[in-house]
C-alpha cells in the first residue's frame, strides 16, 4: 500500500476522501443509555474528527449538535439541557436539537442569524446513529440483524481503541490471526466446551480461504475438514464501510463489530452479541456485562477505556505466556487484538508491510474502500447504501465436499433474518 | 475578528506586537510572600513567554533575573541564594539581582564579560511587579487603589488559567454573563443576603449598557430600574492593558482582577479584594483564604492550580445543575468563568465568533489594544502610562433618572481614593 | 558552538553524522541480567533512535532485532520467545536472532522474502553490547578494564536521563564542577572519611588542569598542592565516543560511565565500579545496589528511572541547601549532576553558552567528535577503534613537583590492567 492510498484510507476528517465516503452512511455515535433521560446530562462525542454534543431532548429524542456555541466558542457541555434545547452557560444563548438558535436573551433579534451544526439521529440496536453527510443523500436506516431485534435479544458495548480505525477493522476481517494470538484463549474458554466445531478447528490447522466480492462488501469462507464426506465452513462478512460479523459456535450468541473513527488516531470498537430467536439469558447477559467474550472490562465505570490498556502493558502476564495459557501473555479476545493493533503505532506504516496470501481479504477491502472514496469524488454513488443488503448473517456449517459454499451462502445467509441460524 | 487581529492580540512573547506593548507597563510577577525571606528559596516565574527566577536578596529586595546561567544554560533554580546574588550550582558562577556576574571562582577575569537578563522590581499591594521594557521608558509605579492601601486592607490571590489572557480578561470586562453562569451562585451566597442592590438586579433582568472610552481604558455603566424615580447603576472599569474592576455590593470589599500572560496558552488570573477605609475583618480574610468569592481553593498548597480544574471537569455536579443550585453545575464564581473560558481552547478561534450587541465593550477593548500595539510600532506612546489615571473606583449607585451617569462618574469615581465608596 | 556543530553533535538517528560515527563502535544496549534466562521475556530497547527488541535465545545467546514484525508492523514484544527465535503473536511469523524469517505458518514459501533488522551482540562486564554499523566494519570487542575482569569484581547500573547524551557526557568530562554541586556531598560521605587525597583537595581549591590529546580521546590532569615537595595529581580520561573514567580515592573501587543516546532527547547513563585485584566486598556491593556513590535509587524496581527526578524536582531540600548539607539541595552525586543537566532543556541551547577556561576539555572533546563525524563522511576511519587503547586507568597520585604527569601517565596508566592501582 503506497503513501497516497494509506493516507486516503486513514484520514477521515471533514473534506477528506474517506471522511466524505463515511459521511454517506449512518454512523454509530453513542450508546442510547449514555443519554438515558429526557433533559438529562449531555455527553461529548467525537466522530470523524468532529467534536459534537449528544443529548436527549424534552421529547425523548436523541440529538447531536456542535459541541461549541457559535457566539464565543464555549463548550455547550457546560450548558443547560432543558425545554428541547441546550442553553449555553455563558450568556444563555439556546439552540434546539436541529442546531437552530431559539433564544438570545440579551438580543432576541440576533437569533435569526445564529445557528450551529446538527446531525439527524435515529436509534437502533441500543445505539444512537447519526448521519453527517449531505441532507439530500441520507440513506435508509441500517437493517443489520441486531438493529432489528427486540432490545432483550441484543447486547452492545463499545471501547476506546488508540489506533486508526483501519488497522482495528482489519483485525475483524482477518480470520487468519485466530489460530495464533487467540489460540489458548479459545481452548480455555468454558463457553467453548462441548462445541463440535472446535474439534474440526483443532484437527485441521490448515484452513483454506475463499472470498466473494458482494454488493455489501465481502463474504469470507474458511474451510476445514469436517466429517469424512464434508467440510466445515465458517462464513463471515465485512460490510461497507465498517461492519464485521463473526461466525457463531454452537448455541452462542451471534457476534459482530463496528469500527468507527473518533479521529485519525483513535476509534470506537463496538461489540455486539445477539440471539436471533430468543432473549439473551441472564447468564449470557451477565457474562457480557462482565466483559467476557468479545467485550471488555473497563478501567472505570462509564470510561469506555479498557482496564487492560497501553499504560499497563495490557496487563501482560509473561508466566501465563510461557505456560501456554495465553499466546501473547494477554487475556481476553479484544485485548489480545487491540494490544497488537495499537503496537503498530496509531497509524500503521503501511508502506513497510510485507503482506501474505492470508491478507487477501484485507487487500480487497482496502481496494474497495479506496475505489469507493475516489469514485465518490467523481460522482459515483457509494456502495451498499441499500440497507436491505445488511440483512446478512455469519454461519458455521458442514457442507458436502462437492457443494459450493458461495452458492449455499447466497441462498441461506442473504436476507437471513427469520431464517434458521447455522451454527455448530 | 480576523486572523491578523487575533494573532496580534494573543501573541505576547518577546518581539511580538502585544508583547512589546505589555512590556511598557509594570507586570504583576508573583506574590511578595512567595519569596518571603531574604536569601530564602528562589522561585521560577514565567511571564510573557520568558522563563525567569525571582528571589529576595540579602537586603530584602525582590529581584527577577533570567532563570538560566549564561555559562552552560543550567537553571539557577538549583543555585544558592546568598550574599546578594544567586550562585549557580554547577560551577559556582554568581549573578547579582541586576544580572551582573559577581564571581566566577575558576576564572575571575571572565566575570566582566558574563551577565544575564534582569528586570527591575517594585512591591505594591502584596505583589512583586516587574518592568520588562526598554530601560529609558520605565513608567511610574501603579496607583491602583489596592496598591496604595495598608497591607491589612487588601487580600490578593492568584490562580493558573489554561487559556490565553485575552479570553480570560474578556470575562472580566463582560458584565453580561453574570445573569447566566453566575445566577444561582449570586442568589445562594450568604454574603449577598440583605444586599439591597440584588433586589434591583432580580427585579429587572433587562440590563442596559453604556460604555465610555477613557484615558485609562473603558468605563462600563449597567442600568437597571431602581426606586420609582431612580436607576440603579453599576459602574466598572477596564484599565490598560489588563486590569478589570468589579462593582461592589453593600458592605462588601471592592474587587478587581489582573490578567497576566504566562505564555500564549496560559495566564495568571490575579484576584484582589480591598476595603478602602478599614482593615479587612478576620471573617472577610478567612473567607478569602478559604477560596470564597472571587478567590479559589487550590489543588495543593502553593500550587496556584485550582482544585476544580480541567482534569476533573471542574468538579461539575449535574444534579446541582438540574436542581438550579448551579447554572452550569460548577461552583464558585472563578471556576464558573474559567471552565467556560478554557473550554474555548487555549486560544479561542476568534474568526468563528458570532458577536452580540452585549459584546460591545469587548469589541472596543480589543480595538484599543490592537491600535495601541500597532501604534507602538509606529512610534506612538502606549495609552494610560500616567499612573494617576489608575486611581479610579468601581461603584453601585442609585441616580435620579435624568442624571447622566458618565458625568457623575467623572466627578465621583476618578481619583476616587479618599472619597466615599458608592455601594448598595 | 554554532548551530551546525550543535546539531551535528546531538543528532544520532540513522543517517545522521554523529549517528553514523557512533554506529562504528560497540554500543552498550542493556544489562545482561535484563534478559536473564534462555527463552525468557524479551525486552524493548531503544538505541540511537531505533526501536529494538532484546532476547536471550534457546542457546543462551543475547540477541537484538527490530521491535516490529515485517508482516503488519506489530511489536514483537508481544510475541513468543521460543526455540531460538521470536514468533509474532498476530500470525505466528517467526524470526531468529539474525533477523531471518524461519516460519510463516500460513505461507511457508513467503519465508524467503521476509526478514528484519538484527544487530550482532556480545556480552562484556555484565552488559550486552551491540554493533549497529556496516557488517564489514565491526571492530574488536571493548577492552575497558571493567569488561575484562571476573563478574564479581564489577558492579554495573544504568539510569534514564532526560537529556541529550552530549550534555550528560560533558558532566563526566568536566572535573571542574566537583568543587561546587558535589562539595558538601563529598565532605559528608562516610566512605570518604580518612581518605588522604581529600585533605589535599580541601587545602587547595585552586586546581590547575592540563589536557593531553591521545589516540583514545583525552587524558585530563588536575593538579593540587600535595606534600611540600610534591603535587597531588588526579588523572581521568574520556574515550571515544562516550566513555569517561573517574579518578579513585583510597581503597575505593574505580569508577566510570558510558553515555549512550536513546534518542536525541534522552540517554542511558551507565555507571560502573570495579576492583582490579579483588572481588567487591559484600559491603561495597550492597551500597552500590542501594544506589550509593555514582549509582541511584530507582522509582520502581526495573524501571531504571531514578527516584529523584524532574517530576518531583529531584526531591530538592531547601533546608539542607541552606544548612550547607547539600550545595543544590539535592542528594546523591548522580542526581546532583542530572538535575542540572536536565534543567538545560533536553538539548542545550549551545549557541547561547559563554564558555570558561575550565571548559577546555569539553571544547576539545566536542571538536574531536565533530571532526571524526565529518571525517567519516569523507572516508576517514573513526578514531580509537583499536580496543587495546581502552586498557587505560584513572589515577590519583603524588608526584615530585618537577615530574611531568603526562609522561608519568603514559608509562603507568596506558595498558594498565595488571599494573598496580594509583590511588590515595
Amino acid at each position: 500500500m503506497n503513501k497516497e492510498m494509506s493516507e486516503t484510507l486513514t484520514r477521515v476528517g471533514p473534506g477528506t476522501h474517506m471522511g466524505n465516503l463515511m459521511r454517506r452512511y449512518w454512523v454509530p455515535a453513542l450508546q442510547s443509555n449514555e443519554i438515558a433521560e429526557p433533559d438529562g446530562p449531555q455527553v461529548r462525542v467525537q466522530l470523524l474528527g468532529e467534536k459534537l454534543l449528544a443529548f436527549r431532548d424534552s421529547d425523548g429524542k436523541a440529538r447531536l449538535i456542535d459541541e461549541f456555541c457559535s457566539h464565543r466558542g464555549v463548550s455547550l457541555y457546560f450548558g443547560r439541557n432543558e425545554e428541547n434545547g441546550i442553553r449555553c452557560a455563558y450568556h444563555g444563548v439556546k439552540f434546539d436539537g436541529d442546531g437552530k438558535c431559539v433564544d438570545v436573551p440579551s438580543s432576541p433579534q440576533a437569533c435569526a442569524r445564529m445557528h450551529i451544526k446538527a446531525y439527524p439521529c435515529i436509534e437502533r440496536g441500543g445505539i444512537v446513529w447519526t448521519y453527517m453527510g449531505p441532507a439530500d443523500k441520507q440513506p435508509a436506516p441500517p437493517e443489520l440483524e441486531w438493529c432489528t431485534l427486540p432490545a432483550d435479544h441484543v447486547f452492545v458495548s463499545k471501547r476506546l481503541q488508540y489506533s486508526n480505525y483501519l488497522q482495528a477493522m482489519e483485525g475483524g476481517i482477518d480470520t487468519a490471526h485466530v489460530s495464533y494470538v487467540h489460540s489458548f484463549e479459545v481452548d480455555s474458554d468454558p463457553m467453548h466446551q462441548g462445541v463440535k466445531a472446535l474439534d474440526y478447528i483443532k484437527a485441521d490447522g490448515n484452513v483454506m480461504f475463499e472470498i466473494e466480492k458482494t454488493p455489501f462488501g465481502l463474504s469470507l469462507f474458511g474451510r476445514r475438514n469436517g466429517e469424512p464426506d464434508s467440510y466445515y465452513w465458517r462464513v463471515t462478512q465485512w460490510l461497507f464501510p465498517w461492519f464485521t460479523l463473526i461466525a457463531p459456535f454452537g448455541e452462542h450468541a451471534l457476534g459482530g463489530h463496528v469500527w468507527v473513527p473518533i479521529d485519525d488516531h483513535s476509534c470506537w470498537a463496538w461489540s455486539i452479541n445477539w440471539q436471533p430467536s430468543r432473549p439473551l439469558s441472564a447468564a449470557e447477559r451477565s457474562a457480557m456485562e462482565a466483559g467476557k467474550g468479545i467485550h471488555v472490562e473497563y478501567e472505570a465505570p462509564g470510561s469506555f477505556i479498557p482496564r487492560a490498556n497501553r499504560d499497563n502493558d495490557y496487563m501482560m502476564d509473561r508466566v501465563a505466556q510461557k505456560e501456554k495459557r495465553s499466546y501473547s501473555g494477554i487475556f481476553g479476545f479484544a485485548a489480545q487484538d487491540y494490544s497488537l493493533q495499537e503496537s503498530m503505532g496509531t497509524i500503521q506504516n503501511h508502506e513497510a508491510e510485507q503482506l501474505l496470501p492470508t491478507d487477501k481479504a484485507i487487500v480487497m477491502a482496502r481496494r474497495m474502500l479506496h475505489e469507493a472514496a475516489l469514485g465518490l469524488e467523481e460522482g459515483q454513488n457509494p456502495p451498499a447504501l441499500d440497507a436491505s443488503q445488511q440483512r446478512v448473517r455469519p454461519a458455521g456449517v458442514l457442507l458436502p465436499k462437492e457443494q459450493d459454499p458461495v452458492e449455499w451462502a447466497r441462498v441461506n445467509l442473504a436476507d437471513s433474518i427469520s431464517k434458521p441460524v447455522f451454527s455448530l
